[in-house]
């Protein structure tokens, strides 16, 4: 019935205070009010609908983005919201839309690479919208290696310009979004060529189309590059791919803030460091991380509400069956994601610290800790992006059935997640890139104590003979055995592929081969520092009833379902006894009992709209049954009884007529 | 280019003769000819063109699907086809579709619960089709659980006829494909009531539509549940909700083979026994294993070919980069799926023969081995399916950016796939039925010596007390080390389960806690089928230049790959030390070089068209980048170059007047 809340009871059994804990979640007050705000804003807009996407041909549903997003900015106006609104707004319309680009590339590529002329030509007009932006850096046979990028950037002294060329098919610019069919200009990354020497890889501001008519700028061909994986997801955006045919640009439209080309053609580097574009990094990765804990929290959201409401097996006497969440397996893949999103949260608030302290050191040249930070996020992404794809497909099978129906909200979600384990860095990429910190990390352990996330590494040679001492279950929930146990199997990893790395001829030969066993000690170091990180969070203080004990319990989940999981490496590196994790593992199961009374609560605190979640299965009063049935009939083949083709393809064969029939 | 083979100098470099592999893969020499022959039916008959179905709206779709199957019906006719080429033309045309619920579910529902005049009835109609039927098990509120359902038969002495009746929302039949729009008949799962007494559940046949105009019978409410993952996939098919308003239907409709009602309404049991719905579910776990070994075969022949041609990094003094296929890390995830795609395969083979052993026995009321079967094929099912939809989505990633366009074929294949995670029972469920039978197993040694693929069980005692003896990386080569290692340790997982729920008040209870622990024991009883029958295939002859040799080394692949994965178990047991888990690591690396010059003749031995692929990346030629353009091009949003909605939605913007437009 309307009205009701199938999972009042549920809410009732909460043991701490949920509006405290959706505080927590959010980080402050103020960013819960923020976010709160800009949630309803959308939910209630009926412009910003979302249930018709997947009916909708691919014509139809990027028109009905490109509207949604002009209202969009017609709010943001309107409403004069801050940046920080208007980037919620987008994240809660929840569609990729061109915009994404336009304020979280093309701008701050504008102001991260350009000169101070360049910024105060360009930014402004970036930020008015009278140009619309993209990042133009893949290109059809190139991904992550930049430098094998082919498109060049030929200086043409007699003209001032440079002539921007795609020498190849496959250095056509694929994949930059907004690129088909929106984008005015674009950041094109090429090969700076002078005289016919290769300066390196440089950014560059091409105009693509007309600002008159829209059309593609003469030497230009612009295009979409199909259709992706999911039925709205990416294909609300317009991915693209251009060619140039020998396009020509001002000398002033190459991004010069590092290097500059003198209108003589030579080639200069500023005395403004390289090492500046880590900020940038350290933000990217920040929100990569942040946008996972999201997902995740999405996809538990919708599992661990619907598993309130199914019911199966365990009916004793004709009564109602059991509960699906009251299972222990169910438990056993449901709470650990709950936990993790949990974790990925505070990992990218703690993030968001990292990288004010890194800003700050940059500005005074401060250049020490950029190994570490640059490891440590490499981590952090591969991490969490992995574990939330996962975890959203988990959530999905944790719905049975209907976990496959588009009105479940999770396969959209899942599509829509998963190119995030492949851009900004491959995952496998990323972790052999923390894999060459830690060789080095360990190699100059004599020399030089690791800074920040790496610090526990300078206690390796004592992480490497030191033997766990928990001897009961109970044990197991001291933060200082679980972080010790955590840097021991990490430092020993990592020093094992050290000692093996030497047995090689060459240090590249042997990285080459042990490349899988260093990618899975990197894991083990990332899975430190989000561990330790969640226990830090835990030392401050966190205000409101039972609200701390809460994220405890979610803690020593997290921490002892990944040693569960990961269990081989504990054991291989000698750190812990068969009979140590074994007990871990028992503790495992008992902390689910305590999360148990709490699941619903804890999705709750994420605060969730109905429009955001879009997902039946996962809707807040749990009303799930009638309105599946409700969803269900929408789907255009519900328009008539006797559906289009049963009368042309069926009925021929059912009257034995077929031979006759035309097909 | 057209016609050029980029992939030549990959095939010249396999050691086997690929001729004679595609046979083994396809268990015989008649076997090969008859798949080849209909693939290349399929591949060559433009009605069954595929790529432009993620462009069509669901009724299009839908309607496509009807004229395919049409057609396949004509070709089947016109062709004279057998029974099992007709099932491989069905299969190679790669589309669910009505004529899958005909022949897989409701023509064996007859041939086993019919009695033999009702067989005589309707087997002939619906072999000719002149009916259409679906098999209306699961409910909206009701899944694996089938005691659980809702619908009723309730019997009318006066009219000697059954009322089906939906008594609830949530006692909707849901799911059965064809229900919506095309079934005539359903096999209709209800509660038998007789005179307010409950008999248990039981299939009756139910008319759903009128053979004259198609429309509903009155009393039946039938209709779509909407779109389902992925573009195609499963919304080629019009899975069904039908609800029932007291639907009288003779009392001889009732499946009464094994139980009938008399017209004094009396329930009687016959006397064949009940245990003869075996042989159909062994048959059917027999085509889940078979099509899981394809469907991975499928994905990771893309992911080969296009790791083969994509290249990245390693580029020296600007020369090619390197082919992403030599990298370890690469392998290291791939190569496993490839051997595993040839293990379920032969696993499936050896089902068959299973199939023959469980028929012959039942002929002769031997019920000895059915609990093992039961276990075993469950465990197949589960094991096998699992591993598959990861598999499929680990080597959408090994494609990197381009693996996420519908392009790549590898979106829509794991969309396609996943719901055989869940359906004919979900994959944890499964395990914990196999975790009963090994309880029991375990629980009985002292009395029953345990059969077939339990029967190193009866070994337990030994095998809790050995210790590996592995002292060489060389020493992993041996398939006698390789499996005691695994049955060591799926035996000391069960013996340990059963020694802690000992433990407990109940044993209920204790299933329940443990019920993980009991399903991580059960998926290493499942690894020891699986790897023993891959073990046991190679000691029989395998002809062809080097065919077998190649298959050795993907066993070993396969096995030692489980052994690194699940090493925490390996060690946990104590049935290896570190020291060895180790060296079967070491081993697995050396055999990922042995595997690396037969890689692309490997997934060539499959013998998919690149109609069955339908992956760009895929292509049998390789000719990857140009083709990938030319798919691109096809998109409705390359029609023009100013896209529908720019005008209304994106100029506005960019010329400031967004306020006064109208959105």
């Amino acid at each position: 019935m309307e009205g009701v809340d199938y999972l009042r009871d549920e809410r009732s059994k909460a043991q701490f205070d949920v509006e405290t804990m959706k505080v927590a979640w959010a980080g402050s007050p103020e960013a819960f009010l923020v976010c709160d705000r800009m949630a309803k804003l959308v939910a209630n807009d009926p412009v910003f609908e979302k249930f018709s996407k997947p009916m909708l041909g691919r014509k139809e549903l990027f028109k009905n983005t490109l509207r949604k997003t002009a209202h969009a900015w017609k709010l943001v106006n309107d409403l004069h919201l801050t940046e920080e609104e208007a980037k919620w707004l987008r994240h809660y319309i929840d569609e990729p839309s061109y915009t994404d680009l336009q304020w979280e590339m093309f701008v701050p590529a504008l102001e991260g690479q350009g000169t101070e002329e360049q910024k105060k030509k360009w930014v402004p007009l970036a930020k008015t919208m009278q140009i619309i932006g993209t990042y133009a850096q893949t290109e059809l046979g190139h991904g992550s290696n930049v430098q094998g990028l082919e498109t060049t950037a030929t200086f043409d002294r007699q003209s001032d310009e440079f002539v921007i060329h795609s020498p190849t098919l496959t250095s056509s610019k694929w994949w930059p979004g907004g690129l088909a069919k929106v984008t005015t200009h674009a950041i094109v990354y090429a090969r700076l060529i002078i005289d016919g020497h290769f300066y390196g890889v440089h950014g560059f501001i091409v105009q693509l189309r007309s600002l008159e008519d829209h059309s593609p700028l003469p030497g230009i061909t612009l295009g979409d590059i199909g259709m992706k994986f999911g039925h709205g997801t990416y294909n609300t955006m317009d991915n693209g791919v251009a060619r140039f045919d020998r396009v020509r640009i001002p000398r002033d439209q190459m991004l010069m803030r590092v290097s500059q080309v003198t209108k003589e053609g030579k080639y200069m580097k500023s005395n403004v460091p390289r090492q500046l574009g880590y900020a940038t990094m350290v933000s990217v990765r920040q929100t990569i991380v942040s946008d996972a804990s999201k997902a995740l929290s999405r996809a538990v959201c919708i599992a661990t509400r619907y598993s309130a409401i199914r019911r199966q097996f365990g009916s004793r006497d004709g009564g109602p069956e059991t509960q699906v969440l009251d299972y222990k397996t169910q438990q056993s893949r449901l709470f650990p994601l709950v936990a993790s999103a949990f974790a990925f949260r505070f990992a990218s608030d703690w993030l968001k610290l990292l990288y004010t302290d890194v800003k700050q050191r940059l500005e005074v040249n401060d250049f020490s800790t950029l190994p570490e930070v640059h490891a440590c996020t490499a981590g952090f992404k591969s991490l969490t992006t992995a574990a939330t794809a996962e975890g959203i497909e988990e959530c999905r099978k944790l719905c049975g059935g209907h976990g496959y129906l588009i009105s479940s909200g999770l396969p959209e979600l899942f599509a829509f997640y998963v190119p995030a384990c492949t851009y900004e860095g491959e995952n496998v990429v990323m972790l052999l890139q923390v894999a060459r910190f830690l060789v080095k990390t360990v190699s100059d352990l004599g020399n030089k104590q690791p800074v920040g996330t790496a610090a526990y590494l300078g206690r390796a040679s004592l992480l490497v003979q030191k033997n766990c001492v928990v001897q009961t279950a109970e044990d197991w929930l001291n933060p200082i055995a679980i972080l010790e146990a955590f840097e021991a199997r990490a430092a020993r990893m990592a020093v094992g592929c050290c000692q093996r790395l030497a047995e090689f001829k060459s240090p590249e030969e042997g990285f080459a081969e042990l490349s899988s066993d260093l990618a899975e000690a990197s894991l083990a170091h990332c899975q430190v520092i989000v561990v330790s990180t969640f226990i830090r969070r835990l030392q401050q203080d966190i205000p409101g009833r039972g609200v701390k004990q809460a994220l405890e319990v979610l803690c020593n989940v997290y921490a002892l379902f990944l040693l569960h999981k990961h269990q081989g490496d504990f054991l291989a590196t000698g750190y812990l006894t068969p009979k140590q994790a074994s007990l871990a593992n028992d503790q495992l199961r008992t902390l689910y009992s305590k999360v148990r009374p709490n699941a619903i609560a804890l999705v709750d605190s994420f605060n969730h709209t109905d429009h955001y979640l879009s997902s039946v299965l996962g809707r807040y009063d749990g009303n799930v049954y009638p309105k599946l049935y409700e969803a269900a009939l929408k789907d255009p083949l519900n328009d008539s009884d006797i559906a289009d083709g049963i009368h042309q393809y069926v009925q021929p064969i059912l009257k034995q007529k077929l031979h006759s029939s035309k097909l």
